[in-house]
């Protein structure tokens, strides 16, 4: 059989679903505009998903076209099987998303973490280093390791929580996973607009506040906004957002010895404002920092089209192409 | 040239060298009583460890005998080049220590991180699964990891300082790296000791104080040793270590999803006194820990030889035997 020119691949995140055609050297040659996802309905998730599949497998799907399916999914997902053991902000459980795409489908498919697919398709079209790690800063802290070269899975597909790494296990904020400590509570999008929140509540005539129209609407978005206009309020919330993702990027480098750091993800476009006190938060707390060579923190090159590029790609990958 | 059949293997650490000759099966052949270490000058640790190598080379070093040494050597080193970049407790930097041995000796040399070695000879030797970490909790806290059956080593060597996650940035304890809240400087025997020498001035006439001679001479043995005899305030200490280890060992499981955990050590050997509460916390802090197999966590099963067995276990291997 000749290999697949072309695979599908989709981003199922807990709100919205995006997808689109790839080749192997990550050419777009299709893409849909993201669409929400169900949210909790094993069964309506399934449906949507094979609608977007047929919507793009049916224009590129002659031979030697589509010819193989690639799925980031947000959750802990089993390597190489595709299960989907749970799923944050989703009532599913359990779900054998590999065997029933192929099985719907009669495509060759890859079902992997969003973040993990994100990850390679940052190391495969943007940019890389042989030893990795690729954080995406939004709803949540998600990310991917690559380590000689390969992305990195752990011994059954859900290593690389990156957002879980326990990094104040005394203080007050309790994560979405139910733990206390986490780096996803403190250093998320969604913990930025907390910190905003909480800062415009003291300021109802500032910046944050009236940007978002009132202190109780501010989101991390905002707080870019109001950085991006030079806000010294919002600055100090990027900062401090910035301080947690270099203490998470410290343990990190600490462990698994890495040479580029790649952050991506919505709040990761603030840019230099984030960008300088995630790179000082680091220096500080990695250990031996004068006798290591350390590793360049950058934006990612890739934006929102990551997750579905990169499942894309191991789809390819994994039929040989 | 046939295999070799022994290797020397020492684990040089910043007070005190060991060493032994095994063949690849992890067969004793010989060790030596372990002998201090000089802390600082560079050239008289070479000095001893040449000494240690010809006295245990001459009696094995006959025809297919000793034909390869390994060292595990405190501090951060190069792998595979085996360079000393800095170590602590000790004065010297930037040893080339593999080059130096070879030249010195004519025979094939490795030398990796002390806490890579004892996880190796632990692998190899001891409880092994595929994807594992081994801590060495002492005076400091150490660690390997091995990855799909093979020590992971990072893109330098200098990888896996386990020792080092940061795990209490806010807190008010300075690690010996210079770090506030790194692993090492909550979790080790020393800060056992640290633990145990508060709790005991608070009690002067208790089993901590009258075992130590003194609140102010506790150590971390003390303390396992009152707990031994059941004392609480004893207990109480060995549970806010394993507190902190078990916090630690949740962030390596987050993010190398490992089977196994091997704890080694001095204050490892407390037993379940110090793992109840670090199962109990890791169980606690590991992320969605109702959709994850957890790993067991054991005490090591080879001693103090772990260090110099599992650097000769590796000069074998670097030699196919």
């Amino acid at each position: 059989m000749a290999l697949p020119r072309y695979a599908i691949g989709l981003d199922v995140g807990g709100t919205k679903i995006a997808a689109g055609v790839t080749d192997a050297h990550g050419e777009v040659i299709a893409k849909i505009t993201p669409r929400p996802c169900p949210a909790s309905e094993q069964d309506a998730v399934l449906t949507a998903v094979l609608d977007v599949i047929e919507e793009l497998r049916d224009p590129y799907g002659t031979a030697g076209g589509v010819g193989a399916i690639g799925v980031g999914a947000a959750g802990l997902v089993d390597w190489p099987q595709g299960r989907i053991r749970t799923a944050p902000n989703s009532g599913y459980r359990d779900v054998p998303l590999r065997a029933l795409l192929q099985d719907a489908t009669g495509l060759p498919t890859v079902v992997d973490n969003d973040a993990n697919t994100a990850c390679w398709a940052e190391y495969r079209l943007g940019h890389r280093a042989p030893y990795m790690a690729f954080l995406t800063v939004g709803t949540g802290v998600g990310g991917g390791v690559v380590l000689a070269d390969r992305l990195f899975r752990g011994s059954s597909g859900i290593g690389t929580e990156i957002g879980h790494m326990v990094v104040d296990p005394y203080g007050s904020q309790r994560c979405g996973c139910g733990t206390v400590g986490c780096l996803e509570a403190l250093a998320s999008g969604t913990a930025l607009g907390r910190y905003g929140g909480a800062a415009a509540a003291l300021d109802p005539g500032g910046t944050l506040a009236t940007l978002a129209g009132g202190a109780s609407h501010v989101t991390g978005e905002t707080v870019s906004a109001a950085a991006l206009q030079g806000d010294p309020t919002a600055l100090a919330q990027l900062e401090r957002l910035g301080h947690w993702l270099g203490i998470g990027i410290a343990t990190l480098v600490n462990l698994f010895d890495l040479q580029l750091i790649v952050l991506g993800g919505g709040a990761a476009q603030a840019g230099d404002p984030l960008l300088k006190p995630v790179r000082a938060s680091f220096e500080h707390f990695v250990t031996a920092r004068a006798h290591r060579e350390l590793p360049d923190i950058v934006p990612a090159r890739l934006a929102t089209d990551a997750g579905w590029m990169g499942a894309a790609l191991l789809a390819l990958e994994a039929q040989g192409g």
